[in-house]
């Protein structure tokens, strides 16, 4: 069977053996994956990544052990966790310390033909969302994670910082959940994409608006994101971070000391909200897809997603 | 009638007029005040001040609106607010856009014989308190802040970083509200100030407990804290940040996001639980006072407030 394979920085397509599947686990076929920043990132060398990337994915079950999952659609959290710890047993596998993590920390990851995932990770997709619309389950729960870590009033107005795709996400999954949401952004294209749903958009020239939110997300993947989101922060406000820059990020640590401002490091969230919000189709995922290619194209892939512009790119595997 | 003056850098002592009193203000007679580390970075050249500083003080009301406010022992809230803003409306003119600061922003400061501040500003101390320990008051709202911020649960261990002044307030601030507390500073004889009253200490040699806290303080004044208390909070953890550095902070945001790590600023607190607390004498603020001068002796003290050891230094005015 194909596989995608990351070693110093290069991306090839391998033909490998079929995975063994170990209980308690299910084996299953790909439908269609998404490449992430996550993926690029891996490929510029963090974490010292080698094998198979891909955490973003939809696929059919081809063997569980639980009968009735045999032939479902599923998408599938990436987190596989002990089960055993303290963080377990509190329903934060998320966080346990053990966890490898699908395509990302010792569990390979979905750009395969077959992949193999722990059960109890898996979610069944309804019949109503596609398998272009369900690879977006993935970074939307990251997206909605934010709406389970803090009670933001509704009707809040909240300001959206960087308009690629996870900004794109957050701000129509906070849209959609009756927040009064303004993404800034550089790019008037993909701006549109969250305002064809209703998100308040600008295009950011110059400066941005000063002491001006009390809720404020910083999705710029950029070391200056969370500087310019202090600045725009009312005192007692919220910044959630959502940018995982490498390396030192300077803040200014005194506004944030003198207003009070709180923030939130936020990543991976539960997969439950983000599977409701697609098939309420209160999101915008179609016009976020830049490119849909071959499995076996993925070097093609990793390079237009790499692009400047280009959103989000699949490989299809059907 | 003597008044300090901070100008250049330089700390003298000057002959002033007695200060008119404006409606709903006090005129009050300095009895004790304390120098804070603001004072040394005012004196250093922060916020281009120019004046009086001092912010910490206790008085006795000399004239006021309020008869019976006449000849009471008051401390005083620092912020002067505006009263119509939104802020204020909702009891929050510590963060007031339009505030003056006594001592740091264009309201002359406490280290003279006469000082006036709003009558809502002040609180009358208990007889049970003596005026080196009202001084207090003010640094040890701002210690008790962090507990009217978020809500920590009584018995939760929390991990204080610095020996400093601050640092040794928070600790017993949150030690006598039933939070089991461990205090890292290098200095064995400020740590025992912490200690004598229940701390756990310890002095820090080498590398501090990684992953170890769900809540942890930064009190250190340096720059390098936060990245410390980073490393040493467990993922969904808390990190108060007390340190006002100037100038840009390096943080590392990939635990922040990966750990989901929440990071509040705290300042100014209310003073009641302040008081409440010294009239408990459950903090131990008395070994605290490394020298006590009279206010004709500042320049000698703001000298003696910046050398390396040196804890609270109180100008007398008796």
């Amino acid at each position: 069977m194909l596989a995608v394979h990351l070693e110093k920085r290069r991306v090839n397509v391998r033909n490998v053996r079929k995975p063994s599947r170990p209980e308690g686990f299910a084996l299953i076929r790909l439908l269609c994956a998404g490449i992430c920043n996550t993926d690029l990132e891996l490929q510029r060398g963090y974490y010292g990544f080698r094998g198979t990337p891909g955490h973003e994915f939809v696929g059919e079950v081809v063997e569980a052990d639980t009968a009735n999952l045999v032939g479902r659609r599923v998408v599938g959290e990436i987190n596989l966790a002990c089960r055993r710890c303290d963080w377990c047993s509190k329903g934060l596998g998320r966080h346990c310390p053990r966890r490898t993590v699908l395509g990302i920390v010792r569990h390979p990851g979905a750009f395969r033909e077959l992949l193999t995932l722990p059960e109890v990770n898996l979610h069944v997709i309804p019949d109503s969302v596609t398998n272009e619309e369900a690879v977006f389950v993935e970074p939307l729960a990251a997206a909605c994670e934010i709406l389970d870590q803090v009670s933001i009033p509704d009707d809040c107005e909240v300001a959206v910082l960087g308009d690629g795709k996870l900004g794109l996400l957050i701000s129509q999954a906070l849209n959609a959940r009756r927040k009064r949401v303004h993404l800034y952004g550089r790019h008037r294209n993909k701006l549109g994409v969250a305002g064809r749903v209703g998100v308040a958009t600008t295009v950011v020239k110059k400066k941005l608006p000063q002491t001006a939110y009390d809720w404020v997300v910083d999705a710029t993947g950029s070391s200056d994101g969370l500087r310019q989101a202090i600045t725009m922060t009312r005192p007692r406000g919220t910044i959630f971070m959502k940018s995982t820059i490498h390396g030192a990020t300077p803040i200014d640590a005194v506004p944030v000391i003198v207003n009070e401002i709180t923030l939130v490091g936020s990543r991976c969230g539960r997969f439950e909200p983000a599977i409701e919000l697609l098939q309420s189709h209160k999101v915008n995922v179609k016009d976020m897809i830049s490119d849909i290619l071959s499995l076996s194209d993925a070097p093609r892939g990793f390079a237009r997603a790499a692009q400047r512009g280009v959103l989000k790119v699949l490989l299809d595997a059907q």
